[in-house]
């Protein structure tokens, strides 16, 4: 599962899945192929700490009118771009479309966190539940195709484009909630008192969020994500049963192609998941994304393999609030977290490779020049280290 | 560190931590030694969940008018016991008193958290910190004196009394954001930006949390747990530089005995520190608190020690949500926890052994019914795993 389409050694340009674009670094960090250096991109890269962010939602008037109408779309998730020299975009979108799709009317109250107007707490409610018809989410795929022509210059794509969705334990957790919450009372009250209920809203979700993705391939994604943020609140053993394990069957019914050919890599990102990381390694996945509390060292030890091993590709992993901090701290505590990955890899077989991003998404109160300095620092330290 | 002061198979009537106790489960479990039972107590075991607790704090008129009235303190320590059969009393209190006696002005509004007057987020507010003289922080000695009274029945303690500080960092936190945080930015930014006044706070921090836990021992505290409630949110590297070498220094000035000559243990619990957990294996403590993310199995391993090697007692770690189940759950839970510590120590030296506890604070939603299902389970099924 870890080997490129081309053999090692076969010229990119060959290869559907590098030929048509301008950098490819970070599709060959996925696929464990050297790069000149770390590729980089920021969770939540287009979003509010972006002054012409702020302005399109405000022209579109809500998080959703935003999230749903194509242009807009595809206009903020150009932003971080147009700035800032990042090596991938991702879908500007939420991970809430598929619960919404299954009419549980999502919504953005101003200055709060999403809620459903109708959540799922009885066994009534989860009998009704089905995987959502995937029309009702033709927006997000217009989304992904508009946003792959936006970014084409030359005929080529300035770089890739990711898409993703939450994973089917982190669905649930809003589903059952019906907003965000700080203890997750009402899903673990399900999950220990009916299981039965949980495992069903978890089938349900992974079916869902698997023809989703699948269908955000088939639209021009080049890489998709599962964003497991709530899987860190589970405890051992409840995290295999009702996360791993369903993050695992989206995995199974995934397209491994594109439409020309291309190999899509797949990265799951559990938030607080460190402790699993051995669990994790064994995922039919390409990429692991990481949060800050993991040393890097050690995760690649576990799970990155060698060049003669296989193993995971590594996304993140530093912590947002660093971009709090003047330039010349950034500079440090991005020295700190290439170094910690350790020596690239750098021959042209596979080997263990670094995505640098955030251990979470990029806060609101993030100045934006800080953010062009941590770019700045990975790419320039990241090149250093190959020399 | 980890020897009781009587030598293995000396008669526990010699020795005077265990001597004036009808039930010493608890301090024997924390040194190590054999017990006829895992011994349990819940974190936060007096509480809101508690109609009885609820009407001794609408008595007292706010949360601060009864943490710092003796005798208010005194009753709530001991209700919980009077439902239970729990195996160790906790100072009722709040992490907070430390810097609420330097002068930062604690208060709880109604319906939230707690919130500082006078929060720490400058070089100057930082230069004015200073160890608080310990005469403010008297009704806390005064409630320890009281309860162990209380808890005196035919001249012996019921069981033994844990008193209990926030960590250096965990203060800090609070001190520096004013409040509970969702992102620590505040506290991450000084952290980053200026890690000289971060580290002149810990250090008062250290200092004062040494000799409040050394005046609660004076007072008659059994044992001692450092409560590092957000060692958890900081970065591999910022927790051993920020959170884990401050709490050692607190470890390093506290007194090893009570003033009978009883052996004091000390317990560092770090909510979200599992990854970290072979760094607090060095520490000179004798028991780790655990949350639910981490395996027991993998922690006895890590840090439990055999009954030839010395290591940590360990402490925990159920989902406190699971008392949202019904009792038939709960049992199945409990059992899952006491399992995965394994096969326990049944010799007359020192060997691995388990505390039962919540990975976290009780909820205050949490059915009285359910904790005595819990605590029954407990006891029956580690008896069970002992025959």
């Amino acid at each position: 599962m870890n080997t490129p389409t081309s053999a090692p050694g076969t010229p990119a340009a060959l290869d559907p899945t590098f030929a048509n674009l301008h950098n490819d670094t970070f599709l060959r960090a996925c696929l464990r192929l050297a790069t000149p250096h770390t590729p980089l991109w920021l969770m939540r890269q287009a979003g509010r700490y972006l002054p012409e962010y702020c302005a399109t939602r405000a022209k579109a008037g809500s998080f959703m009118a935003l999230a749903t109408n194509r242009d807009y779309a595809t206009e903020v998730t150009l932003q971080p771009l147009d700035r800032y020299p990042l090596d991938a975009a991702i879908l500007f979108s939420d991970i809430l479309t598929v619960p919404d799709a299954m009419g549980l009317g999502l919504s953005f109250a101003a200055g709060e966190g999403p809620r459903f107007a109708h959540a799922v707490r009885d066994e009534a409610a989860v009998a009704k539940l089905e995987v959502p018809d995937m029309a009702k989410l033709q927006y997000v795929f217009d989304a992904v195709s508009s946003i792959r022509k936006a970014l084409t210059q030359d005929g080529k794509g300035r770089v890739p484009l990711i898409g993703f969705s939450g994973s089917p334990w982190t669905l649930a957790c809003y589903m059952v909630e019906g907003a965000g919450s700080d203890d997750y009372r009402l899903v673990k009250t399900m999950l220990y008192s009916r299981p039965d209920l949980m495992h069903r809203i978890l089938s349900i979700n992974a079916n869902s969020v698997a023809a989703y993705l699948n269908a955000q391939i088939d639209a021009g994604a080049q890489a998709v994500m599962v964003f497991d943020s709530w899987g860190g609140v589970l405890a051992d053993g409840a995290f295999q049963e009702f996360s791993l394990a369903y993050t695992a069957r989206v995995l199974a019914q995934l397209k491994r192609h594109g439409p020309n050919g291309e190999t899509i890599p797949r990265i799951v990102f559990t938030k607080g998941g460190g402790l699993w990381l051995q669990d994790m390694g064994e995922l039919d996945c390409e990429v692991l994304g990481l949060d800050w509390t993991v040393n890097l060292t050690r995760a690649r030890a576990l799970v990155g393999g060698t060049d003669r091993r296989p193993g995971k590709a590594l996304q993140g992993n530093i912590d947002p609030n660093v971009l709090f901090a003047p330039p010349a701290a950034i500079q440090i505590e991005v020295a700190k977290v290439l170094d910690s990955f350790g020596k690239p890899h750098l021959g042209s077989g596979t080997g263990p490779t670094h995505i640098f991003n955030l251990g979470h998404g990029i806060s609101q109160y993030t100045p934006p020049e800080h953010v062009a300095a941590l770019v700045e620092a990975v790419h320039s330290h990241s090149k250093m280290l190959r020399r």
